[in-house]
Parts: C-alpha cells; sequence; structure tokens
C-alpha cells in the first residue's frame, strides 16, 4: 500500500521522523541520569507505547483508567494513571486491572479517595502502589505541596493495602510558555515545591522513591531537576505546530524533535482558482487552539475550517494553487486531541505504508 | 443500568426529548409538504437513522462515503452522500456501496468528476443518481447556480451511466446567524439561485425531481421555500448550545427543538472550596466554538477548559459547588463533533439507561 491508496483524511507517521524523536528523548533522559515514563495521552496507541518501552522507556504513563486498562492488556509494562481514580464503578474496574497487572500506579489527591482506594484493596487482596499527586500551580488536580501532601503520604504509607511509591506534580501551565528562558524561569519555579516537598517527606522518614513530572515542552529543562525522578513528556515523539512554536533552547522553533504526524486529506472541489476544498475539517483536526493546520511544503496556501468535514485551502499564489483529486498533507495544531480523532495511524516510509497500527485507547478516557 | 453506574465521561441521549425533537421536525416538514432527509453527520447513529425514519424521513443524508458505507450496512434506506465522491480509492469504494445498495445518490460540482464517476457505473454495470451541487455562497463545494449547474446537470443527463436526479444547495452560512429575522432574509436570499437554478432547468427540459438543503438553524424557512422538495436539518434531533444561542422565531433562544444531549463527567479533584476538577476536557466535548460547555441545573457553575482530559468547575456561590465523586451533566457547545468522540451513546429514560447505541460512523470521515 502506498500513500495514494489510503482513505482520507487520514493519520499519517513519518517512522523515520518518529524513530529519530524516540532515540533523541530517551538519550537525553538517559544522559541526565533520569527514568523516562512517556505520556501516552498523546498516541493512545498500544504500538508506540511497545516503541518507547524498547527504546528505553520503564513504561507509559495513562491519562485515564480505560487508556491503562487498553495498554495493560496489550502487555506494556510500567503503567501510571496520571488522574485520580475516583467513584465506586472506576475504583471497581481498577481492582479488575491490579488483577491482571499488579504493577499499576495510581495518583491520589484527597483522603477520602486514599480511604476507598485502601478499602478496595484490601478487600480485593491487592497492595496498590500509590503516588501523591501535587498541585505544582496548574490549578488542576493535586493537593498543595508541603504539609497537605505530607498529611497525604501518611495516611498512603498508614493504610497495610497501599504502598506509598512518591509524587506526581504536573505544571502543565509552564508546558507552552513562548521563549525557552521565561519556561526554564516559570517551570522550576513550579516545580520547586514539589522538589521540597520530596525533601519534607524524606526529613519525616517516609521515603520516595519517584518524582514524576515534566512535559514536552519543558523536557530540557525538567531534566536539570535535582529530585526529579522520571520524565513524563507526551508529544516529543510526533510532535505538532503548537508545540513547535514554543521555540527551543535556540531560536523561535522547537526542533529538538521533528514533525512526525500529518493528517492526508483530499482536494474534492476546486470552486475557484484561488479556492480549493478538502475533505478534512472539525472532525479531523482538533480546534483548540487558536491557529489552524498548516499545510506541509506548500508556503502558499492557507487551511481554513469550513466545518465538519471540509476545509478551506485559499492560495495565495496561482502558481501554488491545487487540483481536483490532488492529496495535500497538513500538520495538526494540538497532536494528542487529533490522534484521538483516528481509529488507527499509517506508518510510513516515504510514500510506502510500512504498518496501520490501531489507535486502540482512542476515545478511552473513562 | 442506571446513570451512575456509567462509566464517564459518557454521551447522554434523553429519550423523552429525543423522541419529542423527532415528531416535531417530522410534523413540520410534512405539513409543509416537503420531504425529510436528515443529516446524518449530527450523529453517525444508526439506532438514530432507524428512528429517524421511522418516524417519516425518506432517508438520511452522509457527508462521506464511509458514513454511507455504516449506514447501508444497517439497512439504512434513502442514502445521499452530500460530498463529492473523488479518486480513484474512493469512486471503487462507491461502485461497492452501489452492489449493496443501488439507491444511494451522489452530489457532484466538477465535469472531471462526473467523468470519473460515469465511466466507473458503465464499468460495474450500475445507473448512479446524482444530483447537482450548487454553491449557494459558503464557499465551500458546489457549482455556480445557473449555467454552470445547467451545463453540469446536462453533462449527467447525458451520461448513460448516471442518472440526474436534481440540485443540491446548503446555506451553511446562514444556519447560525443570531436572530431569526436576520436568519430568514440571509437564508432566502442564499437559497434563491438554487430555486432560479431549478427553473432554468426544467425550462430547458430537464426534468428536477429532488432539490435538497437546509439546515436545523433555518428550519422554519427552508419549509417556505417553493421549490425545495427536501429539507437536510441535523442537529434538530439531539440539538446544541450554538443552536440554542441562535434564537426562534421569537425569543433569544431557538426552543423548537430541546437540548436532548449530554455529557456526564465526574468530579475526580476539589482543590478548593470554589473549584473542581472533572473527568471530561478537549476529548470529550468539541471546542470549535468561542464558548464551553454548560452544566445542566447549575447555574453558579462555569466549566472551564483544563487540557486534554479535564475540565476546571468554577463556583461562584459556595452553596453551589460539588462534591468529590459527584456526576455532573453539561450541555455541548456543538453537537456533531461532539457525538464523533464517543463510541456510543447512553439512551435515558430519566436517570435509567434504556440502550446503548453505537455511534457506528464515529471518526467515518473517509
Amino acid at each position: 500500500m502506498i500513500r495514494d491508496d489510503i482513505p482520507t483524511p487520514a493519520l499519517l507517521l513519518d517512522l523515520d521522523r518518529f524513530d529519530r524523536n524516540l532515540r533523541a528523548a530517551a538519550a537525553h533522559v538517559s544522559a541526565a541520569g533520569k527514568q523516562f515514563r512517556p505520556h501516552a495521552k498523546t498516541h493512545k496507541c498500544p504500538e508506540i507505547a511497545r516503541r518507547q518501552v524498547a527504546a528505553g522507556a520503564t513504561g507509559v504513563v495513562c491519562a485515564k483508567l480505560a487508556e491503562a486498562e487498553v495498554m495493560a492488556a496489550s502487555g506494556i509494562p510500567g503503567l501510571l494513571i496520571s488522574t485520580e481514580v475516583v467513584g465506586d464503578e472506576k475504583v471497581g474496574r481498577l481492582m479488575r486491572l491490579l488483577d491482571h497487572d499488579p504493577g499499576v500506579l495510581v495518583v491520589v489527591d484527597h483522603p477520602d479517595n486514599v480511604r476507598d482506594l485502601a478499602h478496595a484493596a484490601r478487600a480485593a487482596g491487592h497492595v496498590l502502589g500509590v503516588l501523591v499527586d501535587v498541585d505544582v500551580g496548574g490549578r488542576r488536580t493535586g493537593t498543595g505541596p508541603g504539609e497537605p501532601a505530607l498529611a497525604l503520604a501518611r495516611a498512603v504509607a498508614a493504610a497495610p493495602s497501599l504502598r506509598f511509591r512518591g509524587l506526581q506534580g504536573y505544571a502543565g501551565q509552564c508546558a507552552h510558555i513562548v521563549g525557552w528562558a521565561a519556561r526554564r524561569e516559570a517551570a522550576v519555579k513550579a516545580m520547586t515545591p514539589l522538589i521540597e516537598t520530596r525533601r519534607l517527606l524524606e526529613a519525616r522518614g517516609i521515603p520516595v522513591e519517584i518524582v514524576s513530572g515534566g512535559s514536552t515542552g519543558t523536557y530540557d529543562i525538567d531534566s536539570d531537576l535535582a529530585g526529579l525522578t522520571e520524565l513524563q513528556c507526551g508529544s516529543y515523539c510526533v510532535m505538532d505546530l503548537d508545540y513547535l512554536r514554543i521555540g527551543g533552547r535556540t531560536g523561535d522553533r522547537l526542533t529538538d524533535f521533528e514533525m512526525a504526524l500529518t493528517v492526508l486529506a483530499t482536494v474534492v472541489s476546486v470552486p475557484a482558482p484561488d479556492l480549493a476544498i478538502v475533505d478534512a475539517g472539525l472532525k479531523a483536526f482538533a480546534t483548540d487552539r487558536p491557529f489552524g493546520p498548516e499545510p506541509v511544503e506548500r508556503p502558499s496556501v492557507v487551511y481554513e475550517f469550513a466545518g465538519d468535514e471540509h476545509g478551506r485551502l485559499l492560495s495565495r499564489d496561482p502558481r501554488g494553487s491545487v487540483r481536483l483529486g490532488e492529496r495535500v498533507e497538513f500538520f495538526p495544531p494540538h497532536c494528542d486531541p487529533t490522534m484521538n480523532l483516528y481509529d488507527r495511524v499509517y506508518a510510513m516510509r516515504g510514500a510506502r505504508v510500512e504498518a496501520v497500527w490501531d489507535i486502540a485507547a482512542r476515545g478511552k478516557s473513562q
């Protein structure tokens, strides 16, 4: 199968670029003396997770229990569920997941949840590994650093059916700050209370084996943080326009990782010389960023959303206009919710389809 | 199964409201003497299509070939594919679909596509029903009204393997105009060239059996257009905040159809008295509108996106704050791309799950 045979819109992964991204990140994290547990919410694809582990990762982070269920069913080791598992339905499913994979780690940020997990694990005969989720300024999940985290760690450590393993802190608010120096300043400031919480716990006699955090935007900042034991970067493996635009240590583009992910579309209508319509719209790309997809290697063509199932290509140069039936590739604005729209990704070597991988955890946000 | 057992985030359909929406639209369209072919791109769910047909619809419109393949496999009759089927891969699949359902209708807006379809249909021994797609100002697909449409209709009529059936014109640019009078003025102006094109073709001796168009936003405007034979409204069956806010014939809310679709989420973290985190974020709701989801019956709580898998609930009144583990329902901003995120919809009678329906054409944009 070649590129021209792929039904569009379709998600394409450039394997040469992807392979280099896996190697570059693994080498960087390893040289920093850290563990690497990439976030699988980016790709939701067991085959990509398998390759991340083969490249040296400890395992993968899963945003939700359902994502972890899929990864566990595919034999991916070292799973950490980065969102609190709350409520009878989910806690029940977590216990069944532990039957299959007793090594799954969860996070907690509330004593009621610690109590519920301890009760369920005891009833099921499990010892559940737990990290305390610390809010590092993202105003999302997590308990306060310092004393509140210490109290929660003690509650975990006191429960025989739970095993306190360490801390998690995700500074998502820093990941997309444009400009490396500004990003570094914000990230170090955000992560310092997490590192200090580690010291506090250790000073109180609670061993902290894991301190997990970080993002693609701050990967070479997080790796300098003494006290952080592992990085959770996700997008690095495929990249997107959003991360490209935050800039690198030098330059206004983050080029440490390559743009490996594209959406392939077909021109289905050419209503005017400067206008073409492709078969990829709101259901083909994430729409959560203030900018749209960007045509690959077509500087004179601009994409504009044109409804659920269509996009407009506006050509600023008649020589760059596209023909009916022509195929055009686009870099997506934001990789995670874009991948979540597709059931499969076409793994490409040049114009040849080397494999088709199931995005088996697509839609698994439960 | 009851509401509290549903794994969240989940898509819920209130069956009482949905049933009333089906009946109200069918009665309105029938009273206007039109046919009704609702757009299945809204729901991508064969069971909903089946109920639309049972309520009197001629069939359903499909945005793409892959959507039609799913609907045909479920035995839904009267399929019209509203996007041009372009390229060898897709034309080949269309011929296989015709083997299964010879009544499928397609649209064309380019003579090259007419030639390709005629050639393929002749080779496959089919006579393919074709509408000419007319641009009514949406700057999307469609040939110009008047002479260009006439020329294309003649090309279709001249091909023995094609059968000219009529015209399609979708004035998507009018569907969301706020205020009924302004919307009516714009829609009538946009659709008039389509109606005039019908007259032109008939004056030239080409019978026009079908003139298909319309949207939920203009349903009671389209139904007054002499010359339009069928309506394509989609969102009416489930509704969303976007259509609610365009206003009705009277009042600043479009209440002719009821808000039947919600997303159910769980509070997974309560970091502060005025802040709670739910397990539904960018992957649980469409994000293409300038406003976010709205909590159902909780006027003091505002939702804010907080990443791929989370949302923030900001409580303006401490008495309205939510508890850890509590379940909250939200109206989605835009129904079509929201339904496209889910594999199933829970069909509810009150708090009881009456059925779970597959959104079998989810992701089928090819």
